[in-house]
């Protein structure tokens, strides 16, 4: 289940985080990119991995989960222009999950939002280039904001031991912080914003770690003040996301995907107003109903797959009806499992037929998330 | 000098190129990202690749060289919106290399453009996401063109003798191709144009194949007609595009540089048309002169040096003056050498500090190209 292993070439335009040099010190083995910077993802041990997030805690290099940092007197207009969820009652310190679509509704990242101040908002994104876009809208539409990259990188400490661990390190004030609020604080000398949030369903925190030079000071801290419950380097787990059913932007998707093909329907509000981006086309998508929708698949046979770039062609009684945009071996289900992005007349309980390697694979669909 | 080797974990984020089998046939040791796609950037003898581009000719997977395809009435005006270098003597058939600029002028990328029809535009794009950018100038401005994606993937043959392998395919019209000029041809049914384009300066052209489920057969209708000439697997080479003075896009540019800065002023219209997205800013910049220009450096010393992440501080006097955006061991000058995004104060001649790896070492600035 290894990938295989290749150089990356060192270059300028992928740059290596705040955290790189401890996670070399911890014994990264693999990599992928993500937001013109390496991510780390496996350290070597993946089903190791694997069960400290589920049973303990784990921290995380996700530095490449950067900041599209909104500031001027219009920083709140553009944040609601670019995302058809209604952002009326976020508060100060309050984090939300938005989908942010193009004209034609189509998704274009799902970021948190952090709104830290009335004329001050981050999007916390994933891998996709939203500087260009927020500031192609902000300009084409004369806003007074600036959009920028602020010098924060996010270290993740995730699993159920989570919040003790951090609430070691910052105070038992953190146990308190509700989903996606956050708070600014320091350790150490070192600014920190610590949120509830983290990209599994294990429970968790994300530190923001506001000065780059500090990373490995950081990351020691909290390898430190995890060693009672057991810490060590973990990353985003591809099985636990999978299990979970978290959408992950530019993999489940392509590029005609809207939010409710994908169960992001919940955050959207269409009526929240008339000049956001996209929101007559997402309208008229609502209104026709859309004709994908995403579903698990798990798969037949007891062989554990092995990763993959492509999307697997899925048929249905010899139809092409929709593809397979993940697979993973799940450790607790003892199944290949994955999302499919398929034909709304396919539905939970069918049997499916999955187009891998050459090969066709039985699998059953079901409702999302397998866990 | 070769990186060290991690894994690169596979996923759908990252999409593998139509000619990636064919390059793990060949012996590909090492990949990067780029518009998120595997490139791959060594096939384990970096110093026999160097000189067969210099000597001989190399058939190179750049399929992530990806293309914003603007079709509509609209889309000439949408090329010139997006440009400041004036599109309007360009000619079917014809190529331009052009700088994007933000509305603040700063560089977003810098495509070969290619007019295919009146109203039938690819820009053969560098590492930044443009289709995000073109969709929201578009939108924004009410404008009738549609931007998409083609399946379209470069293949590039380099070097002196890539013309007589390309004429031994195509035939002899090929060497009759000015420079970036472009025509459609098919072989063995397998659609292509063929351009006189890549991204060296030792010659040759770029095989845009049209389907990308046919990407083995052209690599290997490519290697059977090169046999003759030596032909063998290779990619943009480090060495030879920092000799050459080629600049890369988001690896040699930062989050404020101008065309001016990095010695594209000469691709820069600024009487063109002032809705031109960043014109204005253009030419303010132009007005008070830019603050910062590209030059060489030659560094000190004999040790080859290792490619690296990062970017360098260059100092002179002790004073802080500019980066060194790159460094590679140049075969043929027998030195390290690299650009510096450095202070118009500094002139080529004078001798600077480059702190790299926790030393200083000596360099001497010069003009570029290096050869």
């Amino acid at each position: 289940m290894e990938s295989p292993v290749f150089g990356i070439t060192p270059s300028a335009r992928l740059r290596p985080s705040p955290f790189y040099e401890a996670t070399l010190a911890e014994g990264v083995t693999a990599f992928t990119t993500y937001n013109h910077m390496l991510m780390p993802t496996s350290y070597g041990y993946p089903e190791e991995e694997y069960w400290r997030l589920l049973k303990g805690v784990s921290q995380w290099d996700v530095a490449c989960e950067r900041q599209v940092q909104l500031k001027g007197p219009d920083a709140g207009r553009l944040a609601q222009l670019l995302s058809p969820r209604d952002l009326n009652n976020c508060r100060v310190g309050q984090g939300k999950y938005v989908p942010l679509c193009n004209h034609a509704g189509v998704l274009i990242n799902d970021p948190i939002l952090l709104k830290r101040d009335d004329d001050l908002y981050w999007l916390s994104i994933a891998d996709s280039n939203i500087w260009f876009w927020a500031r192609a809208i902000a300009a084409e539409r004369g806003l007074k904001v600036e959009v920028s990259e602020p010098d924060v990188s996010p270290l993740a400490v995730q699993g159920p031991k989570a919040e003790d661990v951090v609430a070691s390190i910052f105070g038992e004030w953190v146990r308190g912080l509700k989903y996606f609020w956050f708070r600014d604080t320091e350790i150490e000398g070192i600014p920190v914003t610590v949120a509830r949030s983290g990209w599994s369903k294990q429970g968790g925190f994300e530190l923001y770690l506001m000065d780059g030079t500090r990373g490995a000071e950081l990351w020691n801290i909290v390898k430190e003040a995890g060693k009672g419950w057991g810490i060590g380097p973990g990353n985003p787990s591809f099985c636990e996301r999978v299990e979970s059913g978290l959408l992950s932007y530019g993999g489940d998707t392509d590029e005609a995907t809207n939010p409710f093909e994908v169960r992001l329907g919940k955050y959207v509000d269409l009526q929240v107003s008339d000049d956001v981006i996209g929101i007559e086309a997402l309208r008229r998508v609502q209104a026709a109903g859309p004709r994908r929708h995403q579903l698990g698949v798990v798969l037949d046979g007891e062989e554990p797959t092995r990763l993959g770039f492509n999307w697997h062609p899925i048929a249905s009684n010899g139809q092409r009806v929709g593809a397979l945009t993940n697979c993973v071996w799940s450790y607790r289900l003892k199944k290949n499992i994955g999302f499919a992005l398929i034909s709304t007349s396919c539905v939970a309980g069918e049997r499916v037929e999955v187009l891998k390697d050459g090969d066709a694979t039985g699998g059953t669909l079901q409702e999302l998330p397998f866990l």
